[in-house]
């Protein structure tokens, strides 16, 4: 009946105390596996360039970047942040609703973080409300709202911003409810940018525009007061069907923290079961790459509707192809960032792999499945039939592996040692007396 | 087709001298009747906790802002001109699909020229590309988006700016269908604001992302190219119905400019017909509001469906009341800024007559016609039908009326010299070495 007043005055009056040990040891997980990943994409193109065209618009730099040397205003940087963070798909996702959930709320905590004085503990509550508001929100229009078009990392992913921003400004319950109401007037972002640097700007601008929701609020800038449930509300509009009672349902008792999962491999998650059996026949058989004739797969229908791309030049479209992913996993037996790069979307034998494949659509396959045939010019017949991906919630990255892919990334931006000073510090991030020494150890010194 | 192509193609090969005299009349009739409630409207308190919430935010302060003495960024002067210029929603309208066309348009070319050297002609020829890019992208959409709740003005208008923008930077045919893109993904903006200050928002931040999107598009920043058309583009994700041929039927032939009505009362179009009739029955017969004892209003449908709130307290509640329109019509022989302030809303003899009044949708009213009665406690009985509704299409406000109209918003914010000055400039836009001229006169002097 009155979501947004009910979700407002959970977001004001929640305590980091009351929040279960497990939830709060998965939101050190996120948070950890967020910076490295903002680390890993800072290097991109993509933020030079979102850098380059933003950069003289930025107000007073009293904010940091992570991965960079360069500062910016905390707006900007949340966009920034947030855009480094997606631009390899290697973040963390919700599989009940298809959501990147850090990415909107950390890179505006951050930021607000870099220019502001804020203990490890209040991070820490302000992160975790913002999560579950965005999850909760995107619950409720999954998937309808998913399937006609709409990336939810962006359109939730504003809730979680503003949420998480609200809470770090003390804003009151009315305050809360207008907050909402501007994210769920700013929430947008297209599935048809898929493939193009506009994916990552995403997360970015949800970062970016949930801070401003909040601020405006704060200043009294009036909203609606329905902005999810009314009838011309953010469910009404931009959802066939909803269930409005899943952003209420057990608030503050059950937390969607527990449904994260993470990524091994930087692409959509969808592709992971194939990535997974192929690198393990390729551990197994390590067949030589001119001798695949044949590679036949069996995926979830989705697969297909998400990641069916095949002619492909550029590395960003090597995410959206199981022809891709296949292909990396046989050949290279690894999916890193290295696998995503145009020289390896164009590396004569991926593909030549990439292009025999063949996919079948399954319904009887579940997205954590793949069914995988390769045959050899040998006459061998190599098959493996993945029933839970790696990453997934049943068998999830463990902490130390989460620290490797942490490694892989960061190392792209920071000097070894900075790097394990950032791990340990992810670590205990709700013991800090103030989140700008983790922040510190995520940029590059100066000099 | 390839819409988004054909769009792009159309904005970067456009001369203003391939341009009808009559649409370049139109055009400065546009900018006239936005500058005027630009400076009406930027006294109002939205811009000023908008500017309160964001300034210290802003970059280096190169670009004004309408009306006002503070300097801000252009990204976020474009915001504020758009707040300003649509929060007394006295803005333009197109009837064929509810755009309040030129605010996201000029509230971001004014920005831009104040801080960049434009000359009259390129802000004209830039201004006349974004304005029907915006309007024929609307009419792909229109009624099914803005039925299910879109607000229109925001979603359609930060293609506009889009396209104006790049324009001025010189955009090449594949920037130009990036910076489509970008705008496509973040259009937003809920019919469920209507009625708090979050409605202004709207085109000042279709404003601001359609400018960000030609600045990212011009470096290199990619987008999904099929930002209209695609699968998950903007049609399809954003409106159950539509016609894309729309958008490029005629391109540069029909101008959506010469459909460009303007408002004589600050409130929503369809309470228009209404007012008129009001106004006629006042001036005829001043009947004492205290005699007044019935109102029936026979009306279009639609204004039940967006103005049927009765039991109001604020002034901009008093926007989405046919009820009110109706009273302050026959009360005060007009409907100006003043009628719709907290005062005039709570004003008893206001209210009193708001309150007695009754209201039937009937589908054999036009939005144009009203079919007004009322009963005095004499007995007597007034009544008046509208046929056509002053301001519209087929009544259209003279330029005297506009500059009159000007006049009365203007003095809000500046001396009656300068809003001379600022008139005489419209008239004269294209003709302008400088654009800074014309915002040099619509500022308030330093000093």
């Amino acid at each position: 009946m009155l979501e947004t007043q009910t979700l407002a005055t959970y977001i004001v009056t929640s305590r980091l105390e009351s929040v279960p040990q497990d939830v709060r040891h998965e939101a050190r997980r996120a948070i950890l596996n967020f910076t490295g990943c903002a680390l890993g994409g800072s290097v991109d193109t993509a933020v030079d360039r979102a850098m380059q065209a933003l950069g003289p618009f930025s107000g007073k730099p009293t904010a940091c970047i992570l991965g960079r040397g360069e500062r910016m205003d905390p707006l900007h940087a949340s966009l920034m942040n947030g855009i480094s963070s997606h631009v390899y798909d290697f973040d963390d996702t919700t599989p009940k609703n298809y959501i990147h959930p850090t990415s909107p709320v950390a890179s505006a905590l951050f930021a607000y973080s870099s220019a502001n004085r804020v203990s490890g503990r209040d991070f820490m509550e302000a992160f975790i409300v913002g999560f579950e508001a965005e999850s909760r929100i995107g619950n409720a229009v999954y998937p309808a709202h998913y399937d006609v078009g709409w990336h939810i990392t962006g359109t939730a992913g504003v809730f979680g911003a503003a949420a998480a921003i609200g809470k770090l400004l003390n804003l009151d319950g009315h305050e809360m409810i207008w907050a909402i109401g501007l994210a769920a007037t700013q929430a947008a972002g297209l599935r048809e940018m898929f493939g193009s640097m506009a994916k990552a700007f995403h997360p970015g601008r949800a970062a970016q525009n949930g801070y401003a929701a909040a601020l405006l609020a704060q200043a009294g800038f009036t909203a609606g007061e329905r902005g999810l449930e009314g009838p011309r509300g953010f469910a009404a509009v931009q959802a066939a069907h909803y269930d409005l009672s899943k952003i209420t349902a057990r608030l503050g008792e059950d937390f969607d923290l527990r449904a994260n999962t993470y990524k091994p491999f930087p692409c959509g998650i969808v592709n992971h079961p194939t990535i997974d059996g192929c690198i393990q026949i390729h551990n197994e058989h390590h067949p030589a790459p001119e001798t695949i004739s044949a590679v036949r797969l069996r995926v979830a229908p989705l697969v297909l509707d998400l990641c069916n791309q095949r002619n492909i030049t550029k590395g960003l479209q090597g995410k959206f192809s199981v022809y891709h992913a296949a292909a990396i996993g046989l050949v290279r037996g690894k999916a890193g960032i290295q696998e995503y790069t145009d020289e390896a979307v164009n590396d004569p034998q991926i593909r030549r792999v990439r292009e025999l494949a063949s996919t079948v659509g399954d319904p009887s396959i579940t997205e954590d499945q793949a069914r995988i045939e390769v045959e050899l010019s040998t006459g061998a017949r190599l098959s493996r039939f993945v029933e839970q991906s790696l990453g997934n919630i049943h068998r999830p990255m463990t902490d130390k592996q989460l620290e490797d892919k942490f490694r892989d990334q960061a190392v792209a931006a920071l000097p070894a040692a900075q790097v394990e000073k950032a791990i340990k510090l992810c670590w205990q991030i709700d013991n800090l007396e103030d989140v700008a020494e983790l922040i510190q150890a995520a940029v590059p010194r100066e000099g």
